[in-house]
């Protein structure tokens, strides 16, 4: 007889008076308490970031919630892919001690009225092309770290202006938590793991691995070059390489998401976002 | 010889780090902790505010900051009345457990880029004439409450509007706080006190003592009459007895200030604002 197999049992709270009380009851031991948001559809991405809360705190809690104030009319929060049970053993395998799971309405009961805005960082890049994108972000993550009050929370290197926006965001309204940067996970040919690359069909995903490639040697050129002309070496190299169309390259500041003029004068990061068919891709790397 | 009488010493803190160091302490003995902010100039008002957080909890935090975001450029940030030394002596007297006086620069540091907005009970009555004003104060009590991390703060319903303001927006960021209203305290003659009625000469202050008996008898009139009528005949007498101008009378919803029809059909507020000269007052009764 083969021995059974038992799924990692893992606790889940969909209320934030649960979650409280779980997490209350960690701390009367003096455990501290390490966290990691997710809109689901997890991945190795995301898993590295749950170790990487388990190595810097006692618990770890995970949230899966796919935020509807974050999404524009036009885009996919309808079809943002789905997969709660697997998410929930993907989880406990990655050593998570709790997922949060909360529903629309105690996210955004009737009567809400608060939004929180971060200017500055949030609005050159994707806020210029999801300009509804950070304000819903900013909100959800001030929500979910006042719900959850953990220690330390561990946001993904990969959503890089997003990790900025919720830095400036945690410092500026004084929230008692360090928020930490979790380094981009990537599949063999160098594509960033992301939930929206269950999208692309074979032909996508090829071309879109390419990106990665071009990045980085972009990042070289702007090492001893002139940003722009990297920049513009890369988005004529993406568009080469078969995608449809590039929002953005651009070499910045991985303080602030400043320009440079002539020269990179400081730590830098080279972000670009394109778009194969439907689906766009964004990745980022140290320059 | 006459005894030497001391003066009350009050712990002060400046900056967060010293704040929260305090707190933990607290904290790491079991002990709870009920904050009060002002913006200083204390009176009896704000007193009561602080015996009522020292009955709620076991240590008290009171903060001293004139937020320079909740006034507009035209008003009285400059001249508002300011009494650092009188304030911490106050606050002793009235069993404040540490004073918290923060600087604009430690609130609202270089590079400062996040704002907090209420909409809805916000924007009718002083959201009209003082249209930057609850953001503002959205925005620094959420930082003043990530600061102190109380289990209770307490706020005048001298400052009926506020009170629901900040209500909302803890709920709506899942601050992990109960908010908690304490009564108006009034002079002999119903006056309600306010840091701002030292702005009264000694003519102006006998007409302010009189909007109080106004809205009552208003108040009383429109729990058997038509809401509209009261709101008339109050704004009327205020003119008569003196004030210069009625920025507005109204009747409303206890609970989000939304207006009734042609009757009180639950929990209801009389709220009121006019002008003495340069000084704005305002007040506000259960009805």
């Amino acid at each position: 007889m083969e021995a059974m197999t038992e799924r990692p049992s893992l606790p889940l709270a969909d209320t934030v008076a649960d979650l409280r009380a779980i997490v209350r009851g960690w701390r009367s031991n003096g455990l501290t308490v390490g966290f990691v948001p997710t809109m689901g559809a997890l991945h190795e991405g995301h898993l590295s970031l749950v170790r990487q809360a388990g190595e810097r705190a006692d618990r770890v809690v995970a949230s899966v919630f796919v935020n509807p104030t974050q999404f524009a009319p036009t885009e996919d929060l309808d079809r943002y892919p789905r997969q709660e049970a697997k998410d929930a053993d993907l989880l406990a395998s990655a050593g998570c001690d709790l997922l949060f799971l909360p529903t629309p309405a105690t996210m955004y009961p009737d009567g809400f009225s608060t939004s929180v805005r971060v200017t500055g960082v949030s609005e050159d890049l994707e806020g210029r092309f999801r300009p509804q994108m950070f304000g819903g972000v900013a909100l959800v993550v001030a929500k979910l770290l006042n719900q959850v009050q953990p220690d330390v929370a561990v946001f993904g290197e990969k959503d890089f202006q997003q990790l900025l926006v919720v830095r400036r965001m945690a410092r500026d309204l004084d929230l008692p938590v360090e928020i930490v940067a979790g380094e981009t996970v990537r599949e063999a040919d160098g594509l960033a793991m992301s939930s929206r690359n269950a999208y692309l069909d074979p032909a996508g995903r090829a071309v879109a691995g390419k990106l990665y490639a071009i990045l980085r040697e972009a990042a070289a050129r702007a090492r001893t070059g002139v940003p722009a002309e990297a920049e513009a070496w890369a988005t004529a190299e993406i568009l080469r390489a078969g995608f449809d169309s590039v929002d953005y390259v651009a070499i910045r500041s991985a303080e602030d998401l400043s320009p440079f003029r002539s020269r990179i004068t400081g730590p830098a990061r080279i972000l670009a976002a394109a778009k194969l068919g439907q689906t766009r891709l964004i990745d980022n790397l140290p320059v």
